[in-house]
């Protein structure tokens, strides 16, 4: 038999091929459109008024990375995968895919209310997707260096992004802005429940080598 | 010598990127146009609007990805390549490639007779491709952990999808939507075959790693 | 020292990352116009019109297919890289990345003389590229596997897509039809080429896995 | 417990990937506008209005390769990652995947001189970025075949990039073409420095495998 990939590794190759490729292609919408006049001041306004599409990208570009990093750590841990999990897998990889949309859509219409609920309960949905892949590979087998305390505080930290943001859809009624406050405070929000569980030494482990 | 990847890994990786890539690029068609209006209301309105496009991407995604588990396990068991099966692998993902195209005819025209003609015409073409990377697979030597009535079974597991879509042609010509609940129905249909053929056990060994 | 892949090992993931993203984003152009009327008729001839684009593609696929295919034998094949190596794998690279720009000149312009020339002039440039890396890794060191006599040969046999491509300039401007038989024509002159050159079998070897 | 990449290889794998998709994106604005007529002279023409965006995609090319090769070495020397490493990773990595929005600028305004310094201090920062990840791996730990008088070297030989960019700011005021000039003076004023500090054959090595 010729050396050949496990299913493990193509599993890891082939979703952080689609973690990489949806990333970058969140850039592709930012382009200017023709400027009124061939002018320094032109160009200058026309980069501010990019800025809705850049702080899309901004965000979304963060909350990708930080599923790859959930992801790398639910697959560092993992004893044994099996069918179901390469199915949960695809279901969670369909929602990282399907980012650039709502991306857009927060980039485009950021001001109205519905523009922000979207992307809301977009990234709700995908980071509960993002937190299934956990919950599934606590309960596939033994998990790796993990203590079933710590497995379970890490079920609890994994809910606090879906939580957030789909917390934040009655904040988006009263104003995007409000909800847009509460997504950029997802990501202290999962750093302080990671120290209170004390689960950041025992998950800085997993990024850590030696 | 210096390490590097073998031929059979580079088959992978560059398989998987490919499979990466269409799969994610199926996204950057889902942009709404503009609103008519800046209001809650035209913005709903236009993402009721986009749900062909939804549909069409959900629909490509898991076949491609469903494309991505067959190569996966036909990779899994093969013993040995040659020259002829890079070719045929390469044929194959000129149709993965290729499948944004036809996506984007179905978001568009999806309530066209020909719209869902040219889809399934197009997939079922392309999944003749998938089959036939196993068909080549079984006859190319001998397959890891797979006995040759399993191998038989396989065989007629994977004309089920083409199958399916090449008969909802005519299905499409009395309505598109009809041909749509046929390729629904594919998913079902080989997950029963499957069992049928009591190959589900045997091809789950394949994405199990223990 | 942390398990890590080597220079030769991220050569290979990211020349094969630049070619599996090229040869998929070929399709990306790849959209209907409006159509004149929601009929299978205009449909049908949206389709037909679109033949300019599907010949491009699928040229451009193969060609980039058969530059991933070279690739893959050189890098199979070299006994050790330099600095100089990764700098000309680079600038192969940029001609990989650019090709779904000519070929975008070809679906559009490809009934023009002018546009067949700059696609013509483009794959040869880029396959001289192809053809030095081969040329540069032969006077590298040692070749695995690989005899002087073999290493000769394969020297002639890369530069037979380059000429046909640059002999095809004067034919686009006889008929930018005649240009595209010469383009197709160059596959099976590449085979006979190599198979004149007895080096099929020993090329044969660096794409089997036993 | 199942074979998998480590943190250290998923890294790469992930990085390698972004870089690659960037890269390769930077030709999906390189398309032609109609023409008009439908004559070899004005393809001519419109090609030649396309060479503000053939050179920006060049230079953004080799920039994002020269980053490439810059994160080949750090990951060649380092010794150890930590979650920090990860986020600077990541943060480094944000800046490639946006590299296609400045360029889309260049290449429409790079006659402006606001259009010139926003490419500037972008790819400024950008390369800062990229020596972070250098200034950190050195404070991290041992660098493998990395003394620390080389180590130092590199320190300094890093910034030469980013001085050159954010020098050539004040320069597009006087000149956009004087600010793309010293651009392409910092591919050689780079090589310069790597001889002076006699950092070229240490730094040689980590691209060369025996």
């Amino acid at each position: 038999m010729a050396e050949r990939p496990s299913t493990l590794e193509r599993l890891v190759f082939f979703s952080d091929a689609v973690f990489a490729i949806a990333i970058t292609l969140l850039a592709i919408d930012l382009r200017l459109p023709p400027l009124a006049s061939d002018t320094d001041q032109a160009l200058l306004a026309a980069i501010w008024d990019a800025r809705g599409g850049l702080f899309a990208f901004f965000l979304s570009f963060f909350i990708v990375g930080a599923f790859w990093i959930g992801h790398l750590r639910t697959l560092h841990s993992i004893a044994r995968t099996d069918g179901r999990f390469v199915a949960l897998n695809l279901v969670f990889l369909f929602f990282v895919a399907l980012v650039p949309f709502p991306t857009s859509v927060l980039a485009v219409h950021g001001d109205l209310a519905f523009g922000a609920i979207v992307y809301a309960a977009f990234i709700g949905i995908a980071s509960l997707a993002s937190a299934g892949l956990w919950w599934y590979a606590t309960r596939l087998g033994g998990l790796a260096d993990v203590t079933p305390a710590l497995a379970h505080a890490v079920e609890i930290r994994v809910l606090v992004t879906p939580a957030m943001f789909l917390l934040s859809i009655p904040a988006a009624l009263v104003s995007p802005v409000l909800a847009e406050l509460v997504w950029l405070a997802s990501f202290p929000a999962t750093a302080l429940v990671s120290r209170r569980l004390r689960i950041g030494s025992a998950m800085e482990r997993s990024l850590s080598t030696e």
